[in-house]
């Protein structure tokens, strides 16, 4: 700053329009704040990676996926599916559409709530002060009273596989594809490298997936990988685990695997291994605040950083989740307010839209018997439900994680069609100390995928409905 | 009973093998009951109507017609539709498949639970004995110690328009069409006919809906029953309601409406006016038990209508829901067994697979505020959920009913994409005695249709995210 220049005052600042920033924003005005947002592509970074290249766009993509693909089980059942091929144009601008009316939809929330929004770079440079760089104008100078910190991750990408946006592709790169490749190579078997291949494997394409663990979807049961695997499978995905890219010479990509050197010849690469959390040249230095050796800012459970800034989402530990920004941005916004409030991560729940679906939340066997509970565990199979059948899919399960000792639910794993659906349920019941008998106790509708909780709860109780007894 | 003729003693008896008769089976059995089951129809009536001729085949036809119209939309989304014939025959022998196979699992649980399956039509002939007649047979005499009948309900007719399962059709007949008729009636537009004529149209058929009421699914709020009705007219269907059927000629069918007598010219008239209670000639004078003027049979909380007998599913008061059997069923079993037990109706949900879905739970305001509630509303419309729109689906929305002075829950209304999966999680939240602050604090997974929960639920703490606040 210039001697002389006079910073901008601000009571809250919000950096970052995503889903943590812009619920932030919302929030602290319903709290009496004055808010100014800034993000770096101004109103038309609101909703962030979720709603622009995210969350939104990747669903919209395999909702495309999943309709083409069911055409095929349908003509064995009576309706005829002649191929066509598909329109990927029109498809983005249906995509498009729905990614500007929801970016648009932010846009009027904050100017309802009277939240300013801002264009530019931000970078702190005092403990209560920073910087708006814009290639366009001149830098400003902002004083806050608070300040929440929401400017999320990027893909990671590999030196060995430098992202060009034609042949080395990352997943914003995708869900952009105006046509279809004829083959893909996916690095990665996260969540992200499994939807995307699932999407594209439905839609014709010959997809493999190169990932280094032994399983892929390592974060879940490896039973629950086993299962979205063998699909995949099924699909025609060729599934290399304990594989490792080395490199792509422009028409074959390289790895080696537990049996040596190996290539691949595809047409696209898409990088997939993870996300960075956008914590360098923000100034941190200025709080006197040290990302740790993964990038994150360590925080508490009153997400502060400092006693004025707080930081939210992607940049903090945790699964890099919109819903767990955005219940952040809640606490930060109250906790800077001087209302007393704490992130609890108890229920967070995990989404995977693969197939089948998976949902998880609360804590897994292995999570709970670490702990110390007596664990058991009520798995009901989707085998035995109705509405699996008429929906003409039947692999999966739903099963609770139960404190034996008092039947209280600790966790559950929903894997199935609208798993992604049904996590909220068991969400809840963590969230309200619920029993086992809680839920067989509530009258579930028929014929819902719903029913499988209560059924597996009675799994749990030992008076199983629609699966034998145990003996 | 002949002189001399010893009856077979039975410990446990139950009558009928639908969802109410076969989880009352299981239930005793695992209380430690010999059970004996007799249907009708023999081990081909297990699942009753529900399995074979009603929730699960109507939710086949539903899922074919959902599919084939679907399809309709994504033409405009990037994959072209070419017309094609809907093979019903295809179809029918898919969905035959389901239905074998949830019957025969019926039959398994049956037989690994040790319960003894007899067919015939049985009818009490003494307070704790009853003959069962077959007609390939002698009728043979049983006595038992408790017996639960659940005989269920078959659809009613009307007296002008004589079934004859060619042109004037029930709802059993519709789903087992191997072909589309060019245009049917539907006379009555309750969730059955409203199911029924939405899945017809879809499937290209010119479908109109009779109603006597002055608007469709009268049992929930007029306003939802008008949305529903608008995708109806939107999908080419006819909706005339406070019309009255007086006649068919075999061509014509015929009603008076408001505006005088009119009629219309259907290949096929499809009743769906109601259904009635199995309650008659089953030899209830023996039990000293006279029928309702509905031909219910009125019970209390333990479901029982003698000390030995207990009455469950479509036979008592309350809608005829697969559910509320299987909830009553296990109380039939535990009461009859010596156990404390209450069937609690609070949670029972509805859910009607009509487009959009419709499901309700616990109290609607109107009976909230006759019960005394200061009641409050919370609603959360899905024009406002990014999940919706990447379905492509944003009509309907989310509804709390709370007792405004302590703000718990006392029922919900959801209308929309997966209503009928996300209504399990309202009846939860009743059943654990939920505030609003609860659901609002539990994490839902983004982009999900359950998000919709605690959004409405923020609305109602005047703490709305994704709407405007009140002003």
């Amino acid at each position: 700053m210039v001697v002389g220049e006079m910073p901008d005052g601000v009571d809250l600042l919000v950096v970052g329009g995503g889903p943590g920033g812009y619920v932030a924003a919302l929030t602290a005005a319903q709290l009496g704040r004055r808010v100014v947002l800034v993000d770096v592509a101004g109103p038309a970074g609101l909703g962030g990676v979720c709603v622009n290249v995210g969350c939104i766009p990747s669903k919209a993509l395999i909702e495309l996926a999943s309709t083409v693909h069911d055409r095929t089980s349908w003509a064995a059942r009576g309706v005829p599916s002649p191929s066509t091929d598909i329109d990927m144009n029109a498809f983005q601008t249906w995509k498009g559409g729905v990614v500007t009316s929801l970016n648009s939809g932010v846009k009027s929330l904050l100017k309802a709530a009277n939240v300013e929004i801002r264009t530019g770079y931000f970078r702190f440079t005092r403990p209560d002060q920073g910087v708006v760089e814009r290639g366009d104008g001149p830098p400003t100078h902002i004083q806050f009273k608070s300040c929440i910190l929401a400017t999320g991750s990027r893909p990671t990408y590999l030196d060995v596989l430098p992202h060009d946006g034609h042949r080395i592709l990352d997943s914003t790169d995708v869900l952009d594809l105006d046509h279809l490749p004829q083959s893909a190579a996916i690095i990665g078997g996260g969540y992200i490298g499994v939807e995307l291949g699932t999407a594209l494997a439905k839609l014709g394409v010959a997809v493999s997936i190169i990932e280094t663990a032994p399983t892929l979807l390592p974060t879940v049961d490896a039973s629950v990988g086993n299962l979205v695997t063998k699909r995949l499978r099924a699909l025609g995905v060729s599934v290399l685990t304990e594989a490792t890219v080395t490199g792509d010479d422009g028409s074959m990509l390289h790895f080696t695997t537990t049996h040596g050197p190996d290539s691949l010849r595809v047409e696209t690469v898409i990088v997939a291994v993870g996300r960075v959390p956008n914590t360098e040249d923000i100034g941190l230095d200025a709080l006197r605040v040290t990302p740790n050796k993964s990038g994150l800012l360590d925080v508490g459970p009153d997400r502060l950083i400092t006693r004025q800034v707080a930081a939210i989402g992607d940049i903090t530990p945790g699964p890099a989740l919109a819903h767990k920004a955005t219940a952040e941005a809640h606490v930060a916004a109250e906790v800077l307010s001087g209302h007393s409030s704490i992130f609890d991560p108890t229920t967070l729940s995990t989404v995977i839209f693969s197939d089948p679906e998976v949902a998880t939340t609360g804590l897994s066997a292995a999570e709970a018997t670490d702990r110390g509970y007596n664990v058991d565990t009520a798995t009901f199979p989707l085998s035995a439900s109705g509405r699996a059948r008429t929906l003409n899919d039947s692999i999966g399960m739903t099963q609770w994680i139960v404190d034996k000792s008092v039947g209280v639910v600790l966790g559950a794993q929903i894997v199935g069609a609208h798993a992604t659906e049904l996590i909220g349920e068991a969400a809840l019941a963590i969230e309200m100390g619920s029993h086992l008998e809680d839920i067989a106790g509530t009258i579930h509708p028929h014929p819902t995928m719903s029913e499988s909780l209560p059924e597996a709860a009675l799994v749990g109780l030992s008076r199983p409905i629609h699966i034998p007894q145990r003996q």
